[in-house]
């Protein structure tokens, strides 16, 4: 349980909005940012993507939440200051922040580019610096975040695009490269197809994988083969279908967040395949353990990606056109999107023009 | 659900001790063996050990048996004929055969050499050949098969030991190559201290590991560490011994084949840790998933070993002096050894002397 952050009062004013209470209603409120350090970049704010995790957290879903808490950790802008010992970046440069803002860095982990797994990894809005301040995020004007926590954007990947990929992209590139679900030629099938879904598909697709979506809504199979453009679909609730794949896939990218059963999944496997699992569910799930003995079966999960991999995941995305599926909306339509978001109502992701929409109330 | 197998007189008479019915009584049985075929090593039966699935097997309680049924498939001996094809073996020569009696040969896993994951693998008593006859186990005095699936005991390993080498010890081994699992220096927990559970401490402590066994018992401890070698004991069901080694195991084999908490297991493991399930429980387990995403650890299953794996794995077991613990036992105490196996009264495998008790009762 989170207890509540240490609010100081930083030299640099910035503006956004925030959650004042569990109801995750946002609204315009008025913090501080800190001075930009000699390791620090600065840089305005133009886009940021509405992670289901905003929606979680803003709500106090996971009980660990305190308030005002201003979302969004899929950040995009522009440079606008560098601290003196800041080698990477220079004024002007797009970047982007991800769900990580800070780690301990002398754990085996940071030591091996997997921040993410740091015991002491500090998300970057609703969380505490290292020095009990409190991370504000990306519903915001400005960001500044040590070097090493910033990513540059490719050239050709517009801004809006970069946010979601720092977060719902890493997430699934960062299993599909470290279970080797990212050769040419695998069946790989990906359950659900949300924000990370509809990512999986695209990051698989070009790893060159063979793509089956697997999914309880029938409405969707046009729109994954044709648009996402996965080669196959299967109702995860159809026995018949699920029956006549059996034993078909290398590997599965789950990244349903409710309860749903495991066998189904674990017997689309192949032998030696694969079940990642990336939608946290706090809810015991019940596990045929037989059936992963039987074919040497692995049932793993995967929590975003460490920074390199995360630079590394949209150079690659710049390099195959791997991008996410957007709608854009105004700041003020943030509250909308968010109880759209919670019914499942988006084409894939929200990103909030901050740029343009985002104006300080004084 | 098996079908009954065909029961076909063969010129080789045989005798062994079967099941009757799923009480699970063994009593005399006569049958007979196939001619030995030009790829066929016959050999003389001198030990087997009493594995777990024997009972399992014997009392019908995965429902898939049939009788008379003939249990033991961790079988050692003499070779006393060999086919006119037979490259490996000669007339004299101490071989052994484990779980495995046939397989397809022809799909990706035989040719990978997990025979142990092939579809079509038969197992050497109480299922069928591929012809639809079926297999007698290793309670008998005599055994034939094709030689891929002998293995060659080498001749610093007592016969007495062999057996349970090829269904126990491959069956650790196994995991802890494959997973990775076989580092110098790594800390490997093991669950459940029975036949496979005493082997894995074996192994891992020959790979070099610091290995902590855990268990229910407390009276197990001094028996772990000052015979087995263990380097700590935790009691899985004391909390404060639990919390106190959270996070510091990079891997676990778990031998335990009734349901029990993962959330402890999982808990042990560092991040990127493994926990290896050996032991097939029916029921479903409850998976707390949450704890899996977030240190990227990996649960998994494994099932025996391939016959290649296995011949690298007594080779290795004679070179650094890898041996189970047994108590040898003569046929007419099969059904007594198999009461106190099913109260886990044993350290840590019963091995039949077959050669010198077993005797045609006509």
């Amino acid at each position: 349980m989170a207890t509540e952050g240490k609010v100081v009062e930083h030299p640099k004013k910035a503006f956004g909005w925030a959650a004042r209470d569990p109801s995750g209603v946002l609204s315009p409120f008025n913090f501080s940012r800190r001075e930009t350090g000699e390791k620090d970049v600065a840089f305005k704010v133009l886009y940021c993507g509405i992670c289901h995790s905003d929606l979680h957290m803003a709500m106090n879903e996971w009980g660990t939440s305190f308030y005002p808490l201003v979302p969004g950790h899929e950040l995009a802008g522009i440079v606008t200051e560098v601290g003196s010992k800041v080698e990477k970046f220079k004024v002007g440069d797009k970047v982007g922040v991800g769900y990580l803002i800070d780690s301990c860095r002398s754990c085996q982990d940071c030591n091996d580019n997997l921040e993410n797994y740091c015991p002491k990894f500090v998300v970057t809005c609703g969380a505490k610096y290292r020095d009990g301040t409190v991370t504000y995020g990306g519903y915001s004007d400005s960001m500044v975040a040590d070097e090493h926590f910033v990513i540059r954007i490719p050239d050709n990947i517009p801004l809006e695009f970069a946010g979601p990929l720092l977060c719902a992209g890493v997430t699934v590139y960062s299993p599909l490269r470290f279970f080797g679900l990212d050769k040419p030629g695998l069946h790989i099938g990906v359950v659900g197809l949300g924000g990370l879904g509809h990512m999986a598909v695209k990051f698989a697709k070009a790893f060159g994988a063979n793509v089956t979506v697997i999914s309880t809504s029938p409405n969707k199979e046009k729109e994954a083969i044709e648009h996402l453009g996965a080669d196959s679909f299967l109702i995860s609730s159809d026995p018949k279908q699920i029956q006549g794949a059996i034993g078909t896939l290398d590997g599965i990218i789950d990244t349903v967040s409710a309860v749903h059963p495991l066998l189904p999944m674990i017997g689309l496997l192949k032998s030696h395949g694969k079940l990642i699992m990336l939608g946290v569910i706090v809810q015991p799930l019940q596990l045929p353990e037989y059936t992963l003995i039987q074919g040497r079966k692995i049932l793993a999960g995967s929590q975003v990606g460490g920074l390199k991999e995360t630079q590394e995941m949209i150079n690659f995305a710049a390099e195959h056109n791997v991008k996410p599926d957007i709608e854009v909306v105004p700041i003020d339509y943030v509250n909308t999107a968010m109880q759209r978001l919670a019914k499942g109502d988006v084409k894939y992701r929200f990103v909030i023009d901050i740029g343009n929409t985002l104006k300080p109330s004084s």
